[in-house]
């Protein structure tokens, strides 16, 4: 499973601050230690509610030097504003990265097309439209096909496309965890070549012990067939869990990295 | 999930001589644990090689008598000769019972029929035949379906059965965790009232750091349809899993179990 490391998030107040202050010594140390704990992408969103489009272009123009500088790993450029994603794109150069995200909404789609970005981009489709996070496993579904329509008309391959099924709460509604699971088995049977992706923790909201339910629902979705995980790296549990979920699902055929994370003492049990 | 407590297991050599010794305590003392710890059935299995059948008979009058003085917790009657089973059957007495197990020999299947149980009896059926654990998910489902179809003669619902689709080790055979898994969804697709159970420490035979990967085993199992397991309840971390992966299947709707193991203090992240 591919981990996507999630610390440079303008949603928390310590990395706001680092940005707005230009601290890159802050911002590239995050970098660096989830590329040391195994992140094979570092993403990258400066946005708060506070700025306005100009000030997030400047800052993710910023941020994608300063991680660049710190670390070999391609980076996601993560942000919900088509304007930002092109700053960062652009700055950045590399042809191996990942946009995070798009949806359903036909001018995020437009936007994103217009950067006829190239086949090695992936690309982040979030299931779902500008009404909001369908309550079921179809609407979701129903998402993915125009997005992939949309992307299709655009040059984008279905190899490049990372879906993210989304979760919701299973305190608000319990069916909702394994509603998520369906639609990660029904996108990877629908669309064989594409990959899944997601974040956890939203289904675990409102309830105690967050990372224990996070750490589970992942190994779950690991089975139903996700790809990619977006989470914190330095979170040593869930990597190790990542890497039995590897066994167990033959991505990690003869147990090669079990048994190197093993040796090098990484497991945590 | 329904947990079978595992410990009563004469395969560890402080039980078996627990139990040739007739200390009645250190049995009892197994048995208390478990139950405290969550335990909904306690497996009591009394079978060494080097005991003959008529001592393994009397093994398991006498452990039955210690296990059930000791907590009001049902047992599962575990042995491999129906003769013993029908021992500990019959010593035991109540109704709601578990008899640990049978596979697709027929001289089994004969002997267990020939014992009358009433409808409250849960039947643990594992999905092999004599010349052992076929390796694909077909060859289960077949031992599965002549099981069945000799339980029926004798009056046996699909209800009262837990079939095992029992696993190999990854080690030995990277698919094998995979086919468990796509065996335990056949399995519940082919008989919808029927249960299925699993112990899990096979999977991980061979590899380090065991009990990572017995748990992570566990949740893949229960998204695909466990509804029981035999392992050790006093492994804390294995118990809180099993409360959240119920919490992600909807079998704890309203989190009323998890919150309540939340305050006791028994969740261990």
């Amino acid at each position: 499973m591919l981990v996507i490391g999630e610390k440079i998030n303008a949603s928390n107040e310590y990395v706001a601050e680092a940005i707005t202050g230009r601290n890159g010594g802050y911002i590239a140390g995050l970098a660096k230690a989830q590329a040391d704990a195994g992140a094979d992408f570092i993403d990258v969103n400066v946005g708060t509610a506070k700025q306005t489009r100009q000030e997030q272009m400047a800052a993710m123009e910023w941020a994608v030097d300063v991680v660049q500088a710190a670390t070999d790993k391609p980076l996601a450029i993560d942000s919900d504003i088509p304007d930002v994603i092109e700053a960062g794109v652009r700055q950045y150069g590399r042809e191996e990265l990942m946009i995070n995200s798009v949806n359903a909404e036909p001018e995020k789609l437009e936007a994103i097309g217009r950067l006829k970005i190239g086949h090695q981009v992936r690309l982040v489709a979030l299931a779902m439209s500008a009404e909001g996070i369908p309550p079921t496993a179809e609407g979701r579904l129903a998402a993915c096909e125009l997005i992939m329509t949309h992307l299709a008309r655009f040059g984008i391959n279905e190899e490049q496309v990372y879906f993210d099924p989304l979760v919701l709460p299973v305190s608000v509604d319990s069916r909702q965890a394994l509603i998520t699971l369906k639609t990660i088995e029904q996108i990877k049977s629908r669309y064989p070549k594409a990959k899944t992706v997601m974040g956890l923790s939203n289904v675990s909201y409102g309830l105690p012990n967050r990372k224990l339910i996070n750490r589970a629902f992942l190994l779950m979705a690991a089975y139903a067939g996700l790809d990619a995980a977006i989470l914190d790296p330095l979170d040593s549990r869930a990597i190790s869990l990542i890497k039995v979920a590897d066994i167990l699902t033959e991505n990690d055929p003869q147990c090669r990295r079990y048994i190197r994370a093993y040796r090098t003492g990484t497991l945590i049990v």
